[in-house]
């Protein structure tokens, strides 16, 4: 006897309600709305197999609606992931329970992507779907041919971020990006046209995406409409019109279905309307084993994968790619003796150019970009041609005026795997993409954010682009490494350990202004360290300067003048907190002794710096906004020059 | 003899292309190719005076594409506005000009709205658009009945937040806002083709827009586009097809004349070719007088305006609301004695609600709303009914799922003027909107942010959704005032802290969790005062135990302990550092003596504490990311309860 999909919808809405209601909180609308629609596309679509979570040609499912997570824990638990147990869906919500409010993808294998900042799934996905084009470009058909499959809802589609990544995908013509939208005309304050008349198809439609539309809840009409999408080239908008809390009998289609549980009568009336007599948390056996075969139908396609992995030239490459591992012999060390050979000064954003074109050369797995600043951020290198919709091969995105676009799609070619994202904007617009950023560190994903014009020293544009607050206020994001190189050879040191790292992103932030090469002697990666005596008093040391970026050679004059009058001032370079504060104790007590002024200089705010200098430190910085001028002009007025500070310092040593 | 548009264009062209030569620094391209539009618009439509720049009932014009800035800066010199000078335009780009990079509002009285972070410009521009017909409604057409105007270029366009304000102005149907979109096809990296294959007319119309194009060099089609933009009830897009750079004729329609200036010989070549044979900064008379003719057709305008508002009843009310004072008697006194006679254990969300119901009574003013957050955020008291397309009286928005649109409406009420605007969402989502928080903050705005769920209290919902490094980081924003209030009566103070704040922005940060009202005895607002000693010590002092918002609760319990063992334990409660920064050094040393040991608790980062707990002092807080579970749960997950923290305060006095 075979089961109703009906009936197997009801599982995910069975579980879904109970699993809200013994936590006493979270989202069952959601699920209960799409469970038809999730039903037609695991049995029928997606491309997957729960014993081998990670199989690099999966498609890739991304639940950008977050809120609604009891749907993928329905899903994977039904379809016969490992986790979550039955166990782990009882616990949805508690301590340790990986079934947590919102999807994480480091608790479950499934979980391609963390959501729940509305529209960031959905933006997500773009760069998976990116990710996939330009592997298949590289590797062929036979090892990258998958598509990538999302679920939003309305506040996905209404955030802005909707709007860049759906610009972005249209005008890639990522066709095999297909995005089901929860059209429930439901949001949390009521209903969607109290706060919204758009004419969503339409908008989609004008950016380049097919559209097509479906009864959410009629099975045949929800596959008549993916099998629509599946046929057209661009991406698709499926809009599935469902009834929020569908199932639950008198509160479906509100607003107080959406983030409350539905209530022990509710259930019950939804259980007798579902026909659903099991008990909470149980799954009839016929029911379970028809999902069980869903979970099962995908083993033959991917074991017929993996005989064309074992046959395919590129094997080894291809898993060292998708692994995440560098080459074994990567190595910037030849790069950097060049330097070495032949100081020379420029920016450092123009020292990060000079390190890409050598990574890239030793990388084929980088994938670069800027949101139109390629020739500000000096991200392009002659190794990397543009991707575009007609060779997704090359390794060059021109994002367009889309950094929060930007960051998502990072993280999602980064959670595709294969690829290591980097992409540039000027350092005051990592305020657009804060939220992107954040998503990458929770993910611990690898990003390579290249973040230039990173103080006043950008000049004469103004205080609209001057950071003041930027870096200190990155430096504080758990799991985000935050660089700061002084020179060209700090830069390339900085690049080496960004893209060593595979578990988290990294900033740096980089000058427009030049810089003079304050490295010249070859030395093990310094600013591994966090933070290094770039310079030792010569006079007895009573001062320790303690810089980064574009202020270090500024500590060197300030030293200069210093020694000049007797006192003798270390210079520290400082290119990441995070990688100072990891170092031995011993270590940093002998860099930044407790007994001497310690000073710090950065062209930024001076909150934290206490940190480091302490109570009876100096702190040079700027605590208000910057200002519109040539940038020694405004070194000078915002008082950052050696000839402002020695006399300070000099002055605080006499107390 | 009459002067042609042409010449008066000629003018703009030659001022602007002259101010970035001479700067060697600036953006010549969008004020050359708008140069015609701009001459129409300012010539036949906009309502201005420049001897009365603030003048109540003017249009307001914002340059979105504010890199642009040359051509509102010639705009303002040729109108005849007091600045900016010839010599101002002179010394564009360098210190002490009020011709900055980007214009400044807080620079030229001229300028409505700073402006050069992409697409911001326009969201501002769709709050003024809001408060005129809000203000319409209340104080009827004789004295509110003006318009908005916004020049906007494809980044604007390209940007996130360009779905967000003109999917809320589409929304309200906000008639009187009219964008003039710079058309040129031309990016910073190229063409615009290159990032975007957008049908940016059709996404317009399906969010609720008209539509118009015209040749933006053709004065008389410009003309006809904005005679059709007026005659239609719908906010308006005016497509304008122009030449970037037009008049330098080898340069122009290139992305090379975006940013740079063109040099001279090119400069020499634009004169040539607009038969333009004045000297740099200098204006032929005829044209200058024709542009100070088209300064001067406003001013009838204006003083017809003034003799009705000498007439009408509500000219001190109004008078008053546009000066941005308060009522003389506007207190919360009486409201804050209710709550001392019967003192109540309420989230300090629930607390806002309470607060904001005595603030909404006395003060018309306020313009409430939320991010599809109403319920969550407690921003909807009873005196603010909804703002409609229908009803512009209402004194909420429903702002949608659109957090950095609402930051940027609201920055567009308060520099309109006339509303206090406040707007509602979760603590973490400040990530989407801190370009827009930022921007208030440096435009010198009365916006109140209500950020409520403001840490792991939050409970379920987990990592992505609970604030860790959130209020510290909005702490360093300059000119941002940062409270967490600790129980119903500092919600209150704070309040009144933020309202009586005309100079800047606020943010309180509030909790999803309830909290025991900790103040029961009359003061002065101690909130003022940014920290003050909520218990003293009975016990001899050893421990100075300093907390914010929820975790005050923690540090009381925490001293009870310490003093059942005889540690004496002072309570500080800081709900703005701020304004503790602000206080004499007395009262700092008071509170936070030096000899002490002292101890800060805040379920958010540590990064920061070091500033008044020392290198000695202990952090209790929370450096990596949240986790999901019920919020007690997570309180002792992450030590901080009073019996986790007691030991070791205790276990640090003992060294």
């Amino acid at each position: 006897m075979t089961v109703s999909e009906k009936s197997l919808a009801s599982a995910i809405r069975a579980l879904s309600m109970d699993a809200v209601q013994a936590a006493n909180s979270g989202h069952p609308g959601m699920p209960m709305g799409m469970a038809d629609v999730a039903t037609v596309l695991f049995k029928d679509y997606i491309k997957f197999d729960p014993t081998q979570p990670k199989w690099a040609d999966r498609d890739r499912f991304v639940l950008s609606a977050g809120h609604g997570s009891m749907l993928i824990y329905s899903l994977l638990h039904l379809t016969g992931y490992a986790r979550p147990t039955i166990e782990d869906i009882a616990n949805f919500r508690q301590l340790h329970s990986p079934c947590a409010g919102h999807p994480e993808n480091f608790e479950l294998a499934g979980v391609e992507a963390t959501t729940g900042p509305l529209g960031s799934g959905l933006a997500t996905a773009v760069g998976m779907a990116i990710a996939e084009r330009h592997l298949n470009a590289q590797f062929g058909d036979d090892l990258v041919d998958h598509r990538t499959w999302v679920i939003a809802g309305d506040g996905c589609l209404m955030e802005g971020i909707n709007h860049e990544a759906i610009g972005l995908a249209g005008h890639l013509n990522l066709g095999r990006l297909i995005v089901l939208w929860d059209d429930n005309k439901i949001t949390i304050d009521g209903a969607v046209d109290l706060s919204s008349s758009e004419d969503v198809r339409a908008r989609y439609a004008a950016t380049g995406w097919h559209v097509v539309s479906c009864d959410g809840h009629d099975v045949a009409d929800v596959r008549r409409a993916i099998d629509e999408a599946l046929a057209d080239p661009r991406p698709s908008l499926v809009a599935c019109a469902t009834k929020i809390g569908y199932g639950a009998p008198n509160k479906a289609g509100t607003s107080g279905v959406h983030g409350s549980a539905l209530g022990e009568a509710e259930v019950a009336a939804a259980r007798e309307f579902l026909g659903w007599t099991a008990e909470p948390f149980v799954i009839p056996e016929d029911v379970a084993a028809e999902w069980r075969r869903i979970g099962s139908r995908g083993g033959e396609v991917r074991a017929a994968w993996e005989g064309r992995l074992a046959g395919n030239g590129q094997k080894a490459e291809f898993e060292r790619r998708m692994a995440g591992d560098l080459p074994a012999d990567f190595s910037l060390d030849a790069y950097i003796d060049t330097l070495i050979a032949n100081p020379q000064k420029v920016a450092t954003r123009k020292a990060s150019e000079l390190a890409l074109g050598a990574i890239n050369d030793l990388l084929p797995e980088t994938l670069g970009g800027s949101a139109d600043l390629t020739g500000s951020n000096n991200t392009k290198t002659k190794s990397t041609g543009p991707l575009t919709r007609d060779d997704y091969s090359g390794r060059y995105v021109y994002y367009g005026i889309r950094e929060f676009g930007m960051a998502c799609a990072m993280n999602g070619m980064a959670l595709h795997g294969g690829v290591i994202p980097y992409g540039g904007t000027f350092l005051v617009f990592s305020d657009y993409m804060r939220g992107g950023i954040r998503l990458a560190a929770l993910q611990q994903q690898r990003v390579i954010h290249v973040l230039t014009h990173d103080s006043i020293g950008l000049g004469e544009d103004g205080p609209t682009h001057q950071p003041i607050e930027h870096v200190m206020s990155l430096r504080m994001i758990p799991n985000l490494d935050v660089y700061r190189p002084a020179d060209i050879v700090e830069t390339a040191e900085c690049w080496e350990l960004a893209l060593k790292d595979a578990t988290g992103p990294s900033v740096l932030a980089l000058t427009r202004q030049n810089l003079p090469q304050l490295r010249t002697e070859k030395t093990e990666n310094l600013s591994a360290k966090g933070a290094y005596r770039l310079r030792a008093a010569k006079a007895d040391r009573k001062v320790v300067l303690i810089a980064t970026g574009s202020e270090v050679e500024i500590a060197v004059a300030t030293a200069d003048l210093l020694e000049g009058q007797g006192i003798g001032a270390d210079v520290v370079s400082m290119p990441s907190w995070a990688h100072f504060d990891a170092q031995p104790q011993a270590y940093k007590d002998d860099l930044l002794p407790h007994h001497v002024l310690r000073c710090s200089i950065e062209a930024g705010t001076t909150f934290g710096w206490d940190r480091y200098v302490g109570i009876a430190g100096l702190r040079f910085g700027i605590d208000t906004f910057g200002a519109s001028a040539p940038a020694e002009v405004l070194y000078e007025h915002f008082g950052l020059t050696a000839a402002k500070i020695a006399p300070q310092v000099a002055a605080a040593l006499d107390h």
